[in-house]
């Protein structure tokens, strides 16, 4: 699977990443009025609302990216028929050929985080069949809980061809208060960086990137720089960029020389476009999917412009 | 809900709670075949299984103890089919009055720590109603990405009179990893340890405790005896004891002089107790929860013993 990311991202020009994290604030009246109109303020509705917005927007940018990261958190919250409309959002994305990386954070003990590996990433066997829970392509992945909370993963990874993202660093203004504390003379983010290197060197795909990638915030880029040279064989994830306040320049050395090595997700910048100033103008609340599809291509020039200035 | 669980832990004198993990190969023979017979080889078949299965255990158990920790990756790993044994489980167990911890150990950047905090504790609205996710009563939390992460789930505690555990040092093997390592000449466990005491000021409840409490895993007794001094006003939640090696005179640390401050998790020694060759001569596979309702009477003479023994 990180071969065909890989792939992807080279085909098409774009390591950029669209977060499907559909707040019911995002979606346009109209498309959310239609929906509780049909299913009640329920949580039916919701998740009504939030699939409609999601597949407007995944059929206005599909040829254009090469994943998306469902944060299912989203979903989470509208309980049962939440699950639902993030289990139809994987299974869409993947009928349209994008790579699907669900943004799920688990990690627990052994035999916990192998249940969650087997029922994202996996199958689970009931009887003599064996069957599939959420199947995405990656999931993130906490550390916390060290070697033996992750290593399920990189084995559902190796038998099925899928892959990770580690947390190493978040993007959050708080993620410093554990993640920078300094161990034996540096921080913990290295330490995790330094393990996420080596559980992955046992999935090393054909482009010679892991399939056990990492996390690393668009917010700290001296801590992106660093990480850059721990991990050199992670793809890494950027969160950050955009709402929360990640800019291109920064970013161009979470990537390797030639280019490649990160993927930069954007949520609300994409997916709540409409409502920014600088599409509002162009774009109606009925062209919302239209203005996502704008804010991509003015994303994907941001972050290749600053690559190409910056000598990459 | 920190007063129900502490008033309900005294009432019963069982500072102890059942983990309703289901693994597919715990439920009996004859109740899987049922399940699958009526709903396939499928996920659904596996979810009906395991919800059938929790619910004998709890109608055999839950006069004797005051709460249950359902493990949501053991649903999770059955889909959207598993997440409704897991929403079925919880609000069975409700019905009976015990105090449910969802054993979700979510955690991420503020906005969607939001998220799963309303949709696991609190309510989301939608159009002009409140509506409820999963409503557990308390959830376990990851701490790594700081306060920005964890204060969210604070607000909706103290907004819904709910609670967390939050994750300072787990049970498995490699917990040491990352949890362990020095900073400032302290373990890390101990900085979260400190910061949990501090994120559970501003939810002390009439019994003392603080709405936020701690996971300890109980393979590590000398730690124990370390966050019992940092996190006073803490409710230790300990899981490890009995399957993963705990033993009940390494736990009477994570308690208070006066016998209480911690409640120890059980989960396949309880609801596997009938594979276990301790019960397996005294109860045939159909009497399989009768088995569970005698472990939990041995956990809690066992624990009680303890305590006892050592002067509590």
């Amino acid at each position: 699977m990180i071969d065909k990311l890989m792939a992807k991202i080279k085909k098409l020009e774009a390591p950029i990443v669209v977060g499907l994290d559909p707040m019911l604030s995002y979606v346009p009246e109209y498309l959310k009025s239609r929906a509780l109109e049909e299913f009640g303020e329920t949580l039916e509705g919701a998740a009504e609302a939030i699939w409609q917005f999601n597949k407007a927007i995944v059929d206005a940018c599909y040829d254009l990216i090469p994943a998306v990261k469902p944060q299912i958190a989203m979903y989470e919250q509208f309980g049962i028929p939440g699950m639902a409309a993030f289990k139809k959002t994987v299974d869409y994305c993947k009928s349209k050929d994008l790579v699907v990386i669900g943004d799920v954070k688990r990690g627990d003990i052994g035999s916990t985080s192998a249940a969650y590996a087997a029922g994202h990433l996996g199958k689970v066997l009931i009887g003599s069949k064996s069957c599939s829970g959420f199947d995405e392509d990656f999931v993130t992945v906490n550390p916390y809980l060290g070697t033996d909370g992750v290593k399920p993963f990189v084995d559902v990874c190796k038998e099925e061809n899928k892959g990770i993202f580690l947390l190493v660093k978040t993007s959050n203004p708080s993620s410093g208060e554990f993640q920078d504390q300094m161990v034996n003379g540096k921080p913990l983010y290295e330490l995790v960086g330094e393990k996420a290197a080596e559980w992955g060197e046992e999935v090393i795909g054909d482009c010679g990137y892991s399939a056990v990638g990492a996390v690393v915030g668009a917010t700290y880029p001296e801590v992106g720089k660093a990480l850059r040279r721990i991990m050199k064989k992670q793809l890494i994830l950027v969160p950050g960029y955009g709402a929360q306040g990640g800019k291109a320049e920064d970013l161009v050395h979470y990537f390797h020389e030639d280019g490649l090595g990160a993927i930069v997700n954007s949520s609300r910048g994409i997916i709540a476009a409409y409502k920014n100033a600088a599409y509002s103008e162009k774009f109606s609340e009925e062209n919302f999917a239209d203005a996502s599809r704008q804010a991509v291509l003015d994303m994907k020039e941001d972050i290749l412009g600053a690559l190409a200035h910056s000598g990459h």
